[in-house]
């Protein structure tokens, strides 16, 4: 169940949650396209679960998900591109339950070494994010759709 | 004419609005890319304008909104091909009469099913946002510029 | 050293910020992107400094900053091509000294008359902000990097 946003007070708490989503996907993007996937993980709660558009099943828990993108990340050095993440258009709605339900427009731009680049895929993303003892946000559930394939 | 803002709680306030901007314009291009046009034309005032750089003459109001949306959506359904508008680098500025003056950077991105992404059109989308009775955010006013047609 | 950020209070003070950053390069951008080089040349410091990835030596200065502009505008012109800078993804981290490091991804979107878009660079951009007298923000020091030549 989303909440109501009706007063001043209200929304400056929105305007701070806001604020700290799009801070959030910004640093978790910048450690998922330099290839940290250790830090990356951290970025999730420790059962969090990623389900990608590419994988057969979603990928679940911290070493499973560093391990992922340390994978790509080899591969794409292999291939001499850099890819960047871009979540855009993001729409932040609290749930009673504390936890954040986040859509957004995910843009992947590839660039060959040398070259010019391009937009490789284009999605829609589904977080669930919630907070650790710290108040620091991690992503709970993440699951992602490719505008290719409808 | 444009607000001064100085202090730290016009700063705040600032904040406020800048925060709900963004989530309007999440929510309202969401709509629009999935074809929900009577949702996406009441985002709009009921005398709502949108002069778009394609269109003949300016569409007005709600009912011939949400009927562009709807038969750009069935076309682009029967061609396979999914967009996404993307209002980015949002510069808002509030007025004296309490509208807010939008001017941000709109990008659309193609994908073709089973095909690659392209930016099928960069724009630059000048807004007028006006509050209904219950503080909600509606355009009053859209006009959109295309950079291949300078 | 960056700031640790604990509190509602310091929250509220973050999401302050955010907003600040993202209107001021919306505004900062568009001044590039329109040609407007002496506005844009005031959105840095007077000692601002821009190191581009493209440029053999940093240019510094307001005088050197806008004379840049201008004239890779009037190549664009002559060419026929309008350029869109979008900073995306940014990451502000409030400094000990009170500037700012943000870093964030850079897109450039090109546009030839009668033609269509393209991704044409793909960077990261990171930026010393400070503030003014007056508590503007402006540009102390830009570092570009192109993903195209790592």
């Amino acid at each position: 169940m989303t909440v109501q946003i009706d007063n001043a007070a209200d929304r400056t708490a929105f305007a701070r949650v806001y604020a700290e989503v799009q801070q959030f996907y910004a640093r978790h993007m910048y450690l998922l396209d330099s290839g940290a996937g250790r830090e990356w993980a951290e970025t999730f709660t420790s059962d969090g679960v990623f389900a990608p558009p590419s994988a057969p099943r979603p990928i679940a828990g911290r070493a499973a998900l560093a391990a992922g993108v340390e994978q790509a990340h080899a591969e794409l050095r292999e291939k001499g591109e850099q890819h960047r993440h871009l979540l855009l258009s993001v729409d932040v709605r609290p749930q009673m339950d504390g936890s954040l339900a986040v859509r957004s427009y995910a843009q992947i731009i590839a660039t060959p070494r040398g070259g010019e680049p391009r937009v490789h895929l284009m999605c829609v993303t589904h977080d669930v994010l919630v907070r650790d003892a710290d108040g620091r946000l991690l992503v709970r559930h993440r699951r992602v759709t490719r505008d290719d394939r409808p």
